[in-house]
């Protein structure tokens, strides 16, 4: 992986509050998610620490992160219980009084009552914010956020304390935060990225092809693997926006025709694969049904993760025993027999027989050795078959990729969607090994 | 929540290193995992930093840590390239000299050749470790981990070094620090602690019925919820391993008790609702089938999650179109237009469709308004029937939960699954409005 070193003037970290953190109740997800964000708005994340809903600590960790940073996020620690002591170590390490914030007050009275819940008097600490805090609106929850400055190491700091709940920090850190620390930064953001998403081709088939493409050195690239499909990101920085913009656009362009446009299924953080079927379907207005062996039914689910998926998922059969492929697919006994239900010919004809049982356009089937048992030396633990049937033709395509039960089957159904893809754009249609 | 404050006199902390985390690339997620397992054995993670690979960073971090803590575990930047920097900075930090390791060394390179990778001398540097440190060996990757003390502030301080790919650091963990720790914390773990797998009741509802019985107020009680179950853990600390026991033990009866016992699925960190089925199932020698509208496969799926389910699972049949319904399962046309696709009556005669194609002693299905579209006044988005058939009856169980889409799904299929456990043991079969 080949990592940004361009160091950003200013300064930035996150304290996250919670004795949940460090006992493993739940994981940090927040900073990750903050470090994103300021990384593609020409910032950068410094440094994350995670300490005890302890006073003493928290303005221990305040203290120094004060004192080396420009700007710090706090998180958590702002609920109504006993345990939420982020108020009191802020007014501590500011030297500020906490005092209620009447119109705060009044909006979290109204929250409650707006569902129904009753409102209890220790509520009334979470509109208490630091005297000369500015306040930071939280649209989705009880606790308001604030922005207070500090001065450190003779320096003006500012500190921003948000409310633990990502759905909450998420919102007041994009529109209550962000802005702030681009202006407090004079950070212009000037640097771009583009993103491909790539399936079917290995860490590293991807990252051989494009190191000798010998692309801008100061376009930072990364790989990231989301089982099953890998996203290759490119970022640059050219003093410019509109520069940096051209700039990976000609690199992701590039690097898209090295490895072979077809394997690029979007350029879209927010499409998967999954979104891309199911606009192209609709599109289309073509009709689908499958038939399932080994992944009894992830198939299906994934086609019908998008609401409006009715329009063009009609239904499929789940055929785990040998029975049912012959007793609803209509499958020839012996012809099972003959060839086994792992093999080219079964799974052919169970989409042939979907497709006949619910009446779609296309239809799509599964059939393989999900493992861990059930291997043998001919058909070995990994091995599947996607079948694929249209009005004109039915065919199937052999893969083996021999990872664990679960990434056997959801592997499968990549590959099964990605054959629809593939149909529905015209590329060719294959198989494919990946070791 | 109730919070454990018993502070451990032994203080440990975690140092994260890498840009990847600050960045947003990928969450840390070991820390959580030795939070969790360092308290399951009596002992207290108590601050957590991530940092960027650059050596002053880790070197400022690592004193700071050093100075405030009795051990710190290190993760990360151990790899071979030029932005793995831990060791570096460990070497500055101690004033020791990295020395080849030559029984390391040798088994890196035998690990390549028994991957078929090719031997780049850019990894003889995962070899390197401070003078007189102690390897902690990895049993499953390249890079060793290492322990070495150092002194600060007047006290030795103990420095466990690891590779931050949470398999190998995991295992690492487990056999390479774990037991250093607790011999050089003195820390005897005289805990123990309990875990209820509750499903079918609201966070609220448990935690007013457990707060009811007013528990010993030494036991600590949390609540996590892993939607759709919630996991109550009971923990206390007596002074004596066995007295905890009992008391975490007494604890736990008494609120499964109070709960209901039936909503209680299971007592094992390992035992999801599927694997309670899954031996059910198999062992009272029982077939199942599944006919599925708006999950589309999600329970078929769920019912083949471990290796073995061909015993059971014969199949299922996906009807997300009405003609379906009435194609594949028999159902009457008339019947279907009368009550609509969401109703008992169609749920119960999709339970009792399948079960009579399949031939599968018992059946399952499920139809229902997973939403956001699609809901009218009278069959909201998040109302859902159950249908369940046996040999000896058939029926079917109404439930509401009006939340996203894919929430609403995958409580639909829970539900479905504690319908079969609670078949199987005997219970009441009921559905239930949560709201």
């Amino acid at each position: 992986m080949i990592k940004s070193k361009n160091s950003a003037p200013f300064s930035i970290a996150v304290l996250v509050v919670g004795y949940e953190l460090l006992s493993g109740q739940i994981s940090d997800s927040n900073s990750a998610w903050i470090g994103e964000l300021l990384l593609s708005n020409g910032l950068k994340l410094r440094e994350v620490r995670t300490c005890d809903d302890d006073e003493k600590e928290i303005i221990r960790c305040l203290e120094a992160l004060l004192n080396h940073h420009d700007a710090v996020v706090v998180s958590g620690g702002l609920g109504p219980t006993t345990d939420d002591l982020t108020r009191e170590a802020i007014a501590a390490v500011s030297g500020k009084e906490l005092v209620q914030n009447e119109t705060e007050l009044l909006r979290i009275k109204d929250l409650f009552k707006s569902r129904n819940r009753e409102y209890h008097p220790s509520n009334d600490k979470q509109a208490l914010i630091p005297e000369g805090a500015t306040v930071i609106e939280n649209p989705v929850g009880t606790a308001p956020g604030f922005k207070l400055n500090i001065d450190r190491a003779g320096k003006t700091k500012t500190l921003f304390t948000l409310p633990g709940v990502p759905r909450e920090l998420k919102l007041m850190f994009k529109f209550g935060v962000l802005p702030t620390l681009q202006a407090l930064s004079g950070i212009k953001n000037t640097s771009a990225q583009s993103l491909l998403r790539v399936f079917g081709l290995s860490e590293s088939q991807i990252g051989g092809a494009i190191s000798a493409l010998k692309l801008d050195p100061q376009v930072t690239i990364s790989y990231r693997a989301h089982f099953p499909e890998i996203r290759v990101g490119f970022r640059a920085d050219k003093g410019d926006h509109n520069l940096s913009q051209r700039c990976v656009a000609e690199c992701a362009n590039a690097a898209a025709l090295a490895l072979g446009e077809e394997y690029i299924f979007s350029t879209n953080p927010e499409h998967s694969i999954e979104h891309v079927v199911h606009h192209k379907l609709k599109e289309k207005k073509l009709t689908l049904s499958v038939a399932e062996s080994c992944t009894a039914g992830m198939l299906g689910m994934l086609l019908t993760e998008l609401a409006g998926s009715s329009e063009y998922f009609l239904g499929g059969i789940l055929t785990y025993s040998n029975e049912l492929k012959h007793n609803l697919l209509n499958l020839d006994s012996k012809v099972l027999q003959h060839f086994g239900a792992v093999s080219p010919e079964v799974a052919e004809m169970m989409a042939i027989g979907v497709r006949r049982v619910t009446g779609s356009k296309l239809s799509l089937s599964i059939t393989g050795v999900a493992g861990p048992g059930g291997g043998t030396e001919e058909k070995p633990v990994g091995l599947f078959y996607v079948g694929f049937c249209s009005e004109t033709k039915s065919k199937a395509f052999r893969f083996f990729y021999p990872v664990s039960r679960e990434l056997v089957r959801k592997y499968a159904c990549y590959c099964a969607l990605d054959i629809l893809r593939r149909h529905m754009l015209g590329l060719e249609l294959r198989g494919k090994q990946i070791p």
